[in-house]
């Protein structure tokens, strides 16, 4: 079966042509803040990017609307490195970045929601670029794909193998039996906690801009600030709960909230999951504050907590705001913080990492092989919650994390060419393929990542996109296999 | 079904009696090297286990010989902690090590063939406990209990049981249907490379004591030296090639020797296990060579592929012996080191760690995985060399990798307790849970592990033990479920 080239080319036409409208509202901040270089710098991207895309859309022209399985993953991949190239011109066109491996890592950061940066001091950026870093982790947050999902099946197309090349978690649950209907119930939540956020992050005293920025970077999961000390720099309780609050709730599998709005509470605490998630998350906060606590790093117990709890749920929901530098603590606590890195919350939710269903089953498959050594007959199945996991999605998941060690193996020993100390370059690898955002040592929460060498730069910003479209979309390009469709 | 405790007891009070003949070659070391103070100490040390072991199998008066899963497990794992604290006698008695938690540390260190040190100047020590510290390699090379094995069917006792729950590798080859037949071959194999391997180092200008120190440490991949600066004191490329040579015989899985034996040379190389063994070591080798000249480390392409490959054979083989302070080579360089520790030789060989079988299932498993998301109805099973192996082999070998993984990071967790640097925190774990011996940072090559706190360092010597023991015997120790027989 050949690829279907008309009609990828038509589709990432058309989702250039939503990013080009989607730099409106940062040409609209350009605007209101009097920031002419930007502005024109805005209105240089999106002018012709509209009219080519809308031109390539149109002279595409494809003669059938059948999309088979490659096709979907060639579009999903093409796509997210595509629109990292497109996000990053108003970058570089502005000047503000002008070297482009550093534009495109700062673009993949965005819209995988990542939130690494290259950049050493945001704060003296033009609002509307902040505007549009933080609007890609939001836009990210649920797919840029996901997006045209919406539009897709009214132009006749079947979009399914679009979303199974895109979707987060090892199975989808289905909220309703049809794709454009469950995508729009993700949706309205989406907006819906953007909004509360935001006029809570209004209540605390932040400003329009700020709060939109963190709230863009807050429920996208991502991590991009408008200050170099991130959230550290407004040193309120307040503000700190608030974006934990809807960091964390942005790391539950969205699925689950439509079951609140039916009113099913049970069912939510029921989510094997969910539990899960919650457990590590007290766990980890409990283990960080002892820790602070016992080597003094803490004023008091009460303030171990708070920044325990801040950067544990931060790290975990891989959005990477800090309220302090934690690469500088003690090793055990900065430990606790490089395994939540493997975490991510969990599946359907816009996080990144593993995800916390595939953790829970590594645990179980762990101690399922150390029951099976002592009982060797004994059959036991995996259980997650009330359900029983099949052996196929088991060896599934078992396979996922086999690959996504090896991959944070293979790309810490690739980078460790650049010379950092192991620590800097594992923890890079680390935050990138699970997009967290910062890592340790050198590329710690109040350093950045612009001392690699450009190919590392490129290969962290891949690394970025393989883990959002978690490994296998990406992987595929690479098989030989996969570009010869007779095998 | 109660554990027959009688004979357990009996069966120990036989090891720690053999332990104690064991001790003899070091005192006559003392005696020659007219050491008066150490022979007083292996005097000391060896009369009154003698008579007490004697006593207690005496004693102990067994109404069974039957032995069940549970009580092997017990008696290896028992064995070997009883058999670390017996050989750490010596170094307390004597006053080279007073403290008993880093005499513990040093005497399984020597038993699981692991090689870290926790000694600063070893060059000032005695030659009787020089002769020791190496001689527990040798003895543990092959399993203290395989020593008793041979003398428990003539007591009327079925050692199936301690043989499975000591044995290296997911699956024994069976050389010949008797038991006692296998081991007798094992131990021939291993006397003679013993032999052939010290003649080698006398031609090459060593002295006895001298050649038989590094001859136990590299046929049992164990590492221990007689000096500070390890194999790099000789300053010699023909010393380098025999103990490369030896370790890296060490590493391959014994029973195919047999096959050699028999003449069958086809038989030999067409193993899988050998060749993705010889094939990674030819990896790394290059990788080092590459690395190291890129960065100027090494004097020339020549003199960088010697360190390359001293070091990649010492490492993966788990030995530990070192030419130069690889701790100071680019990241680049001590990552793929870092990576071989995690590997380990083949299965039934006397290397530790992971094993080369499981690391090319690992590989084939995620190839597999890859190959499943495209081609979802696809029954691939796993291969190696010309063998499928079973599923159930299969998934032993998944939840075996998932384990060592856990405990490295918990380990890590544990260990980073004591606030050294992350790096030097994980390659503890790594070395010592892999039986390799130094790590990098503050445990590297020519340092050592003194830093740690008397916990930090018994954690790390059962580390070893569990690691020599593949994990699972030891975790059983700390299962309730094993403890309630009727569960």
């Amino acid at each position: 079966m050949r690829l279907n080239i008309r009609l990828i080319i038509r589709i990432l036409s058309i989702v250039t042509l939503l990013l080009s409208l989607a730099m409106l509202p940062a040409l609209c901040t350009s605007l209101l803040y009097g920031e002419s270089n930007t502005v024109k710098a805005f209105s240089l991207c999106i002018v012709p990017i509209l009219l080519f895309s809308a031109l390539l859309a149109f002279v595409s022209n494809p003669t059938s609307t059948i999309l088979r399985i490659r096709d979907g993953f060639l579009i999903v991949a093409l796509c997210w490195v595509l629109g990292s190239v497109v996000g990053a011109l108003p970058y570089i066109v502005s000047g503000v970045i002008p070297n482009f491996a550093d534009a495109f890592f700062e673009s993949a950061s965005g819209f995988t929601t990542t939130g690494s940066t290259i950049l050493h001091d945001i704060e003296i950026l033009p609002k509307g670029i902040l505007f549009w870093r933080s609007f890609t982790h939001w836009l990210g947050g649920m797919g840029i794909l996901i997006f045209a999902i919406a539009l897709l099946p009214a132009l006749g197309i079947n979009a399914l193998h679009i979303a199974a090349a895109e979707t987060t978690g090892p199975s989808m649950d289905k909220l309703s039996p049809k794709m454009t209907d469950s995508t729009r119930i993700l949706y309205v939540i989406y907006i819906g906690m953007t909004v509360m956020e935001t006029i809570l992050l209004l209540l605390g005293g932040m400003d329009l801009f700020d709060a939109l920025v963190h709230t863009f970077g807050s429920v996208g999961t991502g991590g991009f600030s408008s200050y170099n000390d991130s959230i550290g720099h407004f040193d309120s309780l307040y503000i700190e709960m608030v974006i934990s609050v809807f960091t964390l709730l942005a790391g539950v599998n969205f699925s689950l909230y439509y079951l609140l709005f039916l009113g099913n509470w049970k069912g939510f605490f029921r989510d094997g999951e969910l539990r899960v998630y919650l457990y590590i998350i007290c766990g980890a906060t409990l283990l960080i504050t002892a820790v602070l606590t016992i080597f003094g790093i803490a004023r008091g117990i009460g303030d171990a907590f708070r920044l325990a709890f801040f950067q544990a749920v931060s790290i975990i929901t891989t959005t990477g705001y800090c309220t302090t530098d934690f690469s500088l603590w003690p090793s055990a606590g900065t430990m606790v913080l490089f395994l939540l890195m493997f975490v991510g919350g969990c599946s359907s939710s816009t996080a990144g990492s593993v995800k916390v269903i595939r953790i829970a089953v590594f645990i179980k498959l762990i101690r399922r092989g150390i029951y099976k050594r002592l009982h060797p007959t004994a059959v036991v199945p995996v259980k997650l919650g009330d359900r029983s996991l099949s052996s196929q999605v088991v060896s599934k998941i078992a396979s996922f994390l086999l690959l996504y060690l090896s991959l944070f193996l293979f790309g810490t020993l690739l980078l460790s060419l650049d010379s950092f100390d192991l620590i800097t370059t594992a923890s890079s690898v680390a935050a990138c393929l699970g997009n967290v955002g910062p890592g340790l040592g050198d590329v710690g929460p109040l350093s950045n990542f612009s001392g690699y060498s450009d190919g590392a730069t490129v290969f962290l910003s891949l690394l970025m996109i393989t883990g959002r479209l978690e490994l296998f979309t990406i992987l595929f390009l690479f098989l030989p296999g996969f570009w010869n469709p007779d095998r």
